[in-house]
């Protein structure tokens, strides 16, 4: 069907850069046809690989890769780039289990120098690259593509800023969509598009940047100074140039006749420090399904290439975040202190839902979360009761601001913690596996995980009640279990958790989602004649002594069981444990946590089944632990 | 000695406000004189406070706090401020156990509505503060104060991007002494200079701010904004300008007739949205010997008012921060691929000395924690050694960094943290409690403490020798032990501990700097007849397994003991315990970590004894463990 004989011939780039110029818009039109006919395939991050198809021909054309390095932001819009360097054969098997990563990764390739999926780092990496090059007297050239929205994160800005004073020729190509993952916000992309609204695209002549390539240094910086502040206040690329960047732009990223002169030109241009490329692109550009769309298909499932139609997921039942995003709604309107906040994902986080009903009390602060939760704490300084929907993940970005502005001061934040636990198919770099453990060590902070969807909707109200200080829930991305909901919330106690089920000889102690796996593993023991306790925790911090205690001291075997790393739930149980003398007597105590690596992604169930949570690893565990004990002597169980 | 008769009038700040323009003046030479008398007696951070007393003074005249809400960023210039906001009688505990915070603290007075002592926050903060008031129609207003040092942090642009699309009107005075703890470096440094030296102050009738108020408003916005580039293109504040910022600016932030006259108009204009004041300042300004001083007295221990001449340390020990950069320069010698990273934090982490023997292989990347993480993640990724000399409690600011772009790529950055663990008089802020945990939990991550200096050395040679993955190591802030150091640097075996004395009953196992108190304890056990071992882990991960079942197995007792919280060290080593059975036969096991609260300022050693990480306390912990044991019947000790 697919008639891609150009692109057949290229394995890597070596390949591509064998072509004469005139052929590459062949290229370009056969690897876009490529890449929409894998995703329609395998779902995936298609509209921003579609805004990039012409810039990756370009760079591959025109750089040495993999000598020369390309660093990608985010990394979801690389499957042209993987297409091109040599894993056009397994592209297929893209966020698949075995498969492709979907975004960069070093381990994958050579021409994936490094790794991202999280957003804003490629500058500060780039910069790692050309300095590392400069010490080292190597040649080779350094690349950073960043879209105008992970521009907004402030490492981007801060690589900036340290970039601009430096001397290392670094190149970076701001691809500039007007989008990220959402329509954009905030005050650089307004400037952005003022930019490009106030000039034409630069025209060839326009580009003289080999100009004082053979003047001194002094005179040059001076020329180069005058000629920046000149095109500056032409181009109204002042923001950049403020910032010690060489700006040029804007230019078409969809016009090869743009790219390759403009680009070729930085390239063999010697002026030291940072070069900005200011390349306008669209996103989901060339597929027209996409370009209508309003999110130009920026995470799809699999699709009809014809119709553009998505197939529909296989589950009635309401996601995570749309339980939490309903139920948040219900309790907002009953109370005004209640504001939702996002850090630039609105859909994925269900604020933009809330945003519909409370357009006034919710925000996107942009791709930004460390500013998202101080802002948070400021607005709880003065009374209002902020939810900070973040997923697990990014909210490492604002550790130290939940911390030292939230946890110290004892502010009423609630982070709502979707993606918690494993992620599937975008794998090991959005998986949240630390939270418990990076909030449960600081003073003060309560922390519970859903089990179900209708846990959620009471912790959600339990938030909106809980106002003495920080609070965070968990709960997982996709599907809830199907569980009906709650007519009516109800306020959890803090520090309380539940028994669902009660036995005599094995106690498994969930926190969090796996509790369904605790039931089906209590039911197989159960089976096998052991009477089997289940209960969850419902709270990690302040946890249930008394229900730890008793389920220690009641049972021949603890297991807790939890979705997250070493360090999180499983160390406040010890805590407990060890400050009540329980290990003094012994106890055949098992947490069960995330094994100490990072997992490929995957179908969740699998990751599950593969970290050793699921419910057959349960059982297994639950055994073992009895085995060792029958194996005792003189204690052989009845 | 001193003579501040209008200052004793002022109690709190509507004394001052009752004074007329005429005696500010006065208020601000007394003001000035009793800060420096204050810091002469307790220490601190005199230079940013004497830069901001004209400031302090002009805001709290014209603003009606503590109704109205200034945010100070960093907190550590507000000494000035705490004297006129009811803190006088109290002002010569500062910084002591039991008195006055060094920063401003939300618990302390009404007047420090967002506490900080981390840079960057404020603009966020002020925001929350901002948003808050329009949504419940308060009509108060927000200040923040921030410096040119902090305004490079990655947070302060995310709020700026975020505020100047907003119409929430928010006044942010950026404090431009060109100077934050070390001379400032980055483009935006460059940016403020050339601004400031590219025009004359702002003369009074400059100041058209009021013109376009009763204009309506889609006018007052084409106004505004042709209003706002003709005065950026004279100015120079193109930058703020496009970010949706309204500038004005600069002014002499020590001249109370450019401050008071501008400040005022900015508060009654009714520009929509955040208005920023740049007002030139210096550090250190008014006392003589601090103007001359090259840190222009930016953090200082008690000194003579009519010298300036400093108490001396009492200690001839090379501090933790010293020894370690001799040691990273004795490396550097020989392996050209190491580099040293530091985040405008040159003097404090020993980068500085570093930087006068390679100046080429040193990096201050500016207040930016973040880009710091990953440009080492760069420099390692391209087969260099570097070593991100960050404290415990900024790196913090990081964590997504080193888990999204370190830990998941397995690059070998080095961690070299500074200050973990109680830090004395910077108190709760600076507290480097969390790293253990918030580290641990990371897969392939190597993770050291050096319990005295000569451990440092050793440690420092090591991680330059592991170059398989990330490796951090912690030590604490001050001085050594007063151990010799070792002339040749021992390479250490990754996940091996050491046993420093034996005995039979209690094992003490130490990670980190307690092991001195570990030692203590061990002397004092032994003279009660209880046979004690005292073992340092060195590592916590991986960790010393065959170590510590060996110490459970051989033991009644076994302690750990380490400055950190819950979730690090204790948490590894229960992980081996439970995965080897050892928890199934029982086990006096009592992990002695941190308590779960923030714990304010104090001599060092008074924060160990307070958190119960002394000698005492273990030896404590440990007949308490013994104790219970004897009363167990059958089987009481010898």
């Amino acid at each position: 069907m697919r008639d891609t004989p150009l692109l057949d011939q290229i394995r890597i780039p070596d390949d591509l850069r064998r072509l004469k110029p005139a052929r590459l818009q062949q290229v370009v039109r056969e690897l876009r046809a490529e890449t929409v006919d894998v995703v329609s395939e395998t779902g995936g991050h298609l509209g921003a690989s579609l805004g990039v198809v012409e810039l990756t021909v370009a760079l591959h054309y025109l750089f040495d890769t993999p000598s020369d390095k390309i660093v990608w932001d985010v990394g979801h819009q690389v499957y042209p780039h993987k297409i091109l360097t040599g894993r056009r054969d397994r592209i297929r098997t893209l966020r698949k289990g075995g498969g492709l990563s979907g975004f960069t990764k070093r381990s994958e390739s050579e021409y994936d120098p490094f790794g991202a999926a999280h957003a804003s780092t490629s500058v500060s990496a780039a910069l790692g690259f050309a300095v590392s090059r400069d010490l080292l007297g190597r040649k080779n050239h350094v690349i950073a593509v960043i879209g105008d929205g992970a521009m907004t994160g402030g490492m981007a800005f801060e690589a900036l800023n340290n970039a601009g004073a430096m001397k290392n020729k670094l190149i970076i190509v701001l691809n500039d969509n007007e989008m990220s993952i959402a329509p954009p916000v905030g005050a650089l992309s307004g400037y952005l598009s003022r930019l490009i609204s106030s000039k034409s695209f630069l025209s060839i002549r326009d580009f003289g940047l080999n100009l004082g390539d053979r003047i001194p240094e002094p005179v040059r910086s001076a020329a180069r100074r005058a000629e920046g502040i000149a095109r500056g206040a032409l181009s109204g690329g002042t923001f950049f140039e403020e910032l010690g960047l060489y700006y040029v732009g804007p230019i078409d990223g969809h016009n090869l006749d743009h790219l390759l002169p403009v680009i070729r030109n930085v390239r063999d241009s010697d002026v030291a420090g940072p070069i900005l490329i200011h390349a306008v692109t669209e996103k989901g550009k060339g597929y027209l399904p996409a370009e209508k769309s309003s999110d130009k298909y920026h995470g799809v499932s699999r699709f009809d290439v014809s119709t553009g139609k998505m197939a529909k997921s296989g589950s009635n039942v309401p996601s995570y975040t749309r339980v939490f995003s309903d139920a948040l709604i219900r309790e907002a309107r009953a109370d005004d202190r209640i504001v939702a906040i996002t850090a630039a994902m609105p859909s994925g986080t269900g604020v933009d839902r809330f945003a519909e009903v409370f357009p006034d009390r919710s925000f996107d602060v942009g791709l930004a979360e460390q500013h998202a939760v101080t802002f948070a704490a400021g607005l709880a300084a003065d009374g209002m009761k902020p939810f900070a929907a973040i997923y697990s993940t990014f909210l490492q970005r604002a550790y130290d601001q939940i911390v030292h502005d939230v946890a110290l001061q004892g502010l009423p934040v609630r982070f709502a913690l979707d993606r918690a636990g494993y992620v599937g198919a975008d794998g090991q770099t959005h998986c949240g596996a630390f939270d418990i453990a990076y909030m449960g060590c600081l003073p003060g902070m309560v922390l519970m995980a859903a089990a179900d969807e209708a846990e959620l909707v009471h912790m959600v109200a339990t938030a909106v009640a809980f106002d003495d200080g920080p609070l965070a829930f968990r709960y997982p991305r996709g599907s809830g279990t199907g569980v009906s909901l709650p007519e009516k919330p109800e306020i959890l106690q803090p520090g309380k958790g539940r028994i669902l089920r009660e036995g005599t000889r094995v106690a498994l102690l969930s926190y969090g989602a796996r509790l369904t796996d605790c039931l089906a593993a209590a039911e197989e023991l159960d089976e096998n004649g052991i009477a089997t306790t289940v209960a969850d925790a419902r709270f990690a911090k302040p946890i249930d002594q008394d229900l730890v205690l008793q389920l220690a001291r009641n049972h021949e075997v603890l297991v807790t069981v939890e979705e997250g790393s070493l360090g999180g739930f499983s160390a406040q149980v010890v805590h407990v444990l060890a400050a009540n003398g329980v290990l003094d007597r012994g106890i055949r105590f098992r947490p069960m946590v995330m094994p100490d690596e990072f997992l490929d992604q995957d179908a969740p169930q699998r990751q599950v089944a593969q970290a050793g949570l699921d419910g057959a690893s349960i059982v297994k565990t639950a055994l073992a632990a009895l085995e060792k004990k029958t194996r005792k002597p003189g204690r052989r169980p009845a």
